[in-house]
């Protein structure tokens, strides 16, 4: 009400009733690689781990933006709050001139205070894009999204990177693209829990589908359980067909692997890599003032040598001793 | 001669003298983490130092590679001889599909066995492109190639990274592409120590010209000596117009950079990273492996917290002890 008082409340409890303001100036904190929003994700932490989270990447080209457009329409229609971290492979001179159809993704969401999207530069991020792609997934879980999307590009070592993030990642091709045989070399079918043929109308897109679904694609979790079937979806985004068959594909996957244990590998998995991500960023930036003056002064043999008589010995440092002042010990394997 | 045996020599020694095989190999090796690898390089390391290092940079479509191609030419009629690291911002969908006009550079390299050149692709280096590419340039310096071109596509992250490999960057851009305001705003001319305006038969290449002369931009190494006024060159690579005097920029800055200090704290500088990349990757390896159980089994805090504390664990137990075995201490700043 106006003219009220609040009582004044943390980031971490404005962020967790929603705002979207102080959640965006917070994953700009956390690109920026701000002391302050280190401890506000710490008071996050509490509140994740709710979030169904989705990867969907592709080549460039192959319209993952329209789609991701069109899952937020379909998503919402079921009532499920949305977040979108889309990662950008901005190039320091155009400033990200290689999406065209992000507007798409927009307008999707136009209006609509229960979708939230946002974009990260491939550079920039201080310490690390991995890292700051997880914090940002962090964040959304914590603002109380039902579903989290990753959307990255298929250039460099990104989708990969998701992998390691969603529950279930959605690969998207269009036919004549490349043909299966192509994809399978590229070994990103590894990947892909669900595989989206996109602009389905495509002369072409018969062909592709029959040769992915010809190849029988599975994947399987830790242990020894059934293996899922990759299924592979005929889709059109921009005329939103198919779109319903992704999002009960997707939800599917959710639920095979949470039945049998592969959702809890896969969480497991995401924070482990958060931990080393953070880690050797971090280790990266002390070690550049720590040791340089000896490799200057020559105490120090070639950089690579040097490198790994370092990383020896920090590894017998921390075995010896255990973490002080946290009460925890650091376990060796 | 046919029949005789000649004596076993090591990969090392096939490489320092000249083995295109034995130095394609090694880089492949060093590509795919191989242990040997790290072997062969500590042999090599000695012969390091004396070649010059040229980075090549720019957005894509601004003719990079045909300029490199045409600078090749231009190095070998004055009899030196050139290697040549291309970093390929490969998609694992295409596996490569982002570069056109390498076969140009390669037709400017062909039957001359004084020409090496080699991709290096962007995913895929075991402990990190940086690292790679370092490893690749100090190979083809061993080899005692004169010059060392390093040429990177201007997505993400790796033009700034060549700016601490090179002695000299060269920053390519193209009329039409963006004009000075845009190229300032992105931060990309503080790494160029030569500017050239590519395609200079384009009708806007007076305009781009003088904007950028206009700018007068200098670069400055360590140190309170003179600033180097950085050279706005018009060129074009196809009609090989221009080159001569992008070659004589690139040596007077080479010359400018020795007489001032500022080559000694970029070699300091490439060593120091050189350092924390490989140190940094190789710690995240094993952070992976050595602490997931405790963070399985919930003994550590969040993942971040828990990266955190282990960093000034490790930053702490280092300072205590000196590095065993080497015999050489790590200096704590």
């Amino acid at each position: 009400m106006k003219g009220v008082m609040e009582p004044t409340r943390s980031t971490a409890e404005l962020v967790m009733a929603g705002s979207v303001l102080h959640a965006g100036r917070l994953i700009t904190q956390i690109e920026n690689g701000h002391d302050e929003a280190r401890h506000t994700m710490r008071q996050l932490m509490r509140s994740c781990g709710k979030a169904q989270l989705i990867g969907v990447t592709g080549p460039p080209g192959s319209g993952k933006s329209t789609l991701v457009a069109a899952l937020i329409r379909q998503l919402r229609r079921a009532q499920r709050t949305v977040g979108v971290v889309a990662v950008d492979p901005s190039s320091p001179f155009s400033g990200g001139a290689l999406l065209g159809d992000r507007d798409r993704m927009l307008e999707a969401a136009s209006g609509d205070r229960d979708v939230f999207i946002r974009s990260l530069a491939s550079r920039g991020a201080a310490g690390g894009l991995a890292a700051a792609v997880n914090d940002a997934v962090d964040v959304m879980d914590a603002m109380g999204k039902d579903v989290v999307i990753i959307e990255t590009v298929g250039v460099g070592q990104g989708e990969f990177d998701i992998a390691r993030i969603a529950h279930t990642v959605v690969l998207v091709l269009v036919p004549g693209y490349g043909d299966a045989l192509q994809v399978m070399k590229a070994g990103i079918t590894e990947i892909a829990d669900v595989i989206v043929v996109n602009k389905g109308d495509l002369p072409d897109a018969r062909t592709a589908l029959k040769e992915l679904k010809g190849h029988g694609f599975t994947r399987r979790g830790p242990g020894a359980g059934e293996p899922w079937n990759v299924p592979v979806i005929q889709a059109s985004a921009l005329r939103q067909e198919g779109i319903a068959d992704i999002v009960a594909a997707v939800n599917e996957h959710y639920m095979f692997t949470g039945s049998s244990g592969w959702r809890q590998a896969i969480e497991r998995g995401r924070r482990r890599a958060q931990f080393a991500d953070v880690a050797s960023a971090r280790l990266r930036a002390e070690l550049l003032t720590a040791a340089g003056q000896a490799l200057d002064d020559g105490q120090l043999a070639d950089p690579c040598t040097a490198a790994e008589e370092f990383v020896r010995h920090v590894m017998a440092a921390t075995a010896r001793e255990p973490a002080s002042g946290s009460g925890r010990e650091m376990e060796k394997r």
